[in-house]
């Protein structure tokens, strides 16, 4: 299962609002379109709107394919901000950004086909994302029991990324690797991407999978149904402290209370490393509606005022451990994941 | 504003599956009537409940008002069997309705009219839980401070009473103080009771009150957005530990990481001196379509295993103080909150 593909000259998306009642498939022809996707959160998860951003620069360069070079790469630069501006929190919507305008420098340099460079730049995040996700699962199986319950946030999953999934990478890594596992998953209001997105991958699939509503993930630890808590990210700052979907905090709050282990899994893609800590990272609040109704259904005044906070900031002290595609973070390496991250980094490309 | 109110020959109820969308009203004739209402809650919250199982006795009486001594008691331990048998947490239920049959069994020895006997008990009940009520307040208010931020969760309000409030009776009584109070209603999944009632209840009065998911009340306390916490208990244990709706154990634990005063606002009708600890509530599990569903819109698939506990239990130690008509048992002495209770007792006896 793919959350999105190319289509040679448009981009298919599974539209994440509509699941789990219906599979709907929409295409994207435009980067407004790209752009209006991920607003609309049609697609969703920080890795999966990092590479949907990177097809939306790819349709983005379509439209001036025959044009001077400056004017390639101001146009590129005006649809790199737009596809920006859409969601703050996720900073791999940055860096796949960042990337695909890069490589359109390095193209208008050496004269060569701007479309044709993008699309092969698009589709190398694509692929990189799938197996970035199969490496985070291989190492972060390691630290999943066998007969091990996980609980897990929101959908960090297939969905959530071009496939296979961070969090839910991981817990398909370990049954891959022969254990039992059961899923416990929070329904995640306001958008219920654990209830709608995590049950429906999971259950695909044959998993054993529970849903509760998130505020009984408290008494769910207290009654010992966790063994430990693996979420996805949205931002991680370079001492640890990690951007995720709202409710992220509260379970590693929880967890520490009663020793029970809160992994965060997610690529190198999802650091940075510019941010000192998780102060800096900017906390995307949404409409009121999304809390105020559900569906057709009013469940609250509409003359209320919300507080919709959509993401919340977890210190690393919090966390046990990052899983990454370089290995695991370990508590103790958390305050410097950044120097970590570089360094494993820089140790591969002398490898190479 | 009553959440229910007796007319003479049946009980009015404001159908609180409504709220807020319309305001709609039952009549219930029978005490099956009001079993059902309760089951399905249309009224709900636990001195309310217990409020309307009176007068559902009172109902029950009406159907052998002529007939012998024996065959009224048969039949009222019947009505009572059924009225316990609609919801287990909420010790409210049974301390009413065993308060009613007490008074039946004294009315048929003193060979008078037990109808009649029974709405003047039913009625007291009505209207002491009033007194109560502003007697938490006013205790209650004393450790709000002015210009205090109040997080809340569930209904502990108007409607879950049957006027003023427990939790919120305090943050009402701390406003007619003369303080500027502000409140922050969790939704409360499943049923939505924060957003629909507590909101809806504090609106109606001119209170600023703002509405969180339940899950983001760990990063508003981060934020240093809340300076303390108010709930209300559906039943409290010898040593302090209390049962009340999902999510309120995850709000201590947050509440004590981040040093935030954490409240309990209960009548002495809400003490199961029976129990020495928490372990022995009986915790309600419901129908795990109140997770799948809300309203018409399914958000997760039908076939999904659902953990719908609807109340949860917070150990005493995490307490800062239960507010009881009889004054505030502090911190120090919850852990012996059923013996402190009964020495206030004997003491307001002992006045009388």
């Amino acid at each position: 299962m793919h959350s999105l593909i190319w289509r040679d000259t448009y981009l298919e998306l599974i539209d994440q609002t509509k699941l789990p009642n219906s599979v709907e498939y929409v295409s994207c022809r435009t980067y407004k379109e790209v752009g209006e996707a991920i607003k609309t959160m049609k697609v969703r998860g920080a890795p999966a709107i990092g590479a949907a951003a990177a097809f939306g620069v790819v349709l983005g360069s379509f439209e001036v394919k025959d044009a001077p070079p400056e004017k390639i790469i101001n146009h590129l630069k005006k649809v790199g901000e737009e596809l920006l501006s859409t969601r703050p929190t996720a900073v791999n919507l940055k860096w796949a950004v960042e990337r695909m305008l890069k490589r359109a420098e390095r193209t208008v340099i050496s004269n060569s086909d701007v479309v044709e460079e993008l699309i092969s730049e698009a589709v190398s995040i694509y692929k990189e994302d799938l197996h970035v996700n199969k490496a985070i699962g291989k190492h972060g199986e390691r630290v999943v029991p066998d007969g091990a319950v996980v609980l897990t946030h929101c959908n960090a999953g297939a969905l959530a990324t071009v496939g296979y999934g961070t969090a839910l990478g991981v817990i398909r890594a370990a049954r891959e690797a022969g254990k039992k596992i059961s899923v416990i998953a929070c329904e995640t209001r306001p958008n219920f991407q654990g209830a709608r997105l995590t049950v429906w991958e999971l259950i695909k699939e044959g998993f054993d999978v529970k849903l509760i509503v998130d505020s009984a993930a408290g008494y769910i630890m207290q009654r010992g149904l966790i063994d430990l808590v693996v979420v996805g990210a949205d931002r991680i700052a370079s001492n640890g402290d990690t951007a995720n979907k709202i409710g992220t905090y509260s379970l590693a709050v929880l967890a520490k209370h009663h020793g029970i282990p809160f992994y965060v899994a997610a690529p190198s893609s999802t650091f940075d490393l510019n941010l000192a800590d998780g102060s800096q990272i900017p906390v995307e609040e949404r409409d009121p509606e999304e809390v105020r109704k559900v569906g057709t259904t009013r469940i609250a005044p509409a003359e209320v005022d919300v507080i919709n906070y959509v993401f919340d900031i977890t210190p690393g002290s919090l966390i046990t451990g990052i899983i990454t595609e370089y290995g695991i973070i370990e508590e103790d390496r958390i305050g410097e994941a950044g120097k970590w991250l570089e360094k494993m980094k820089s140790e591969v490309e002398k490898e190479k």
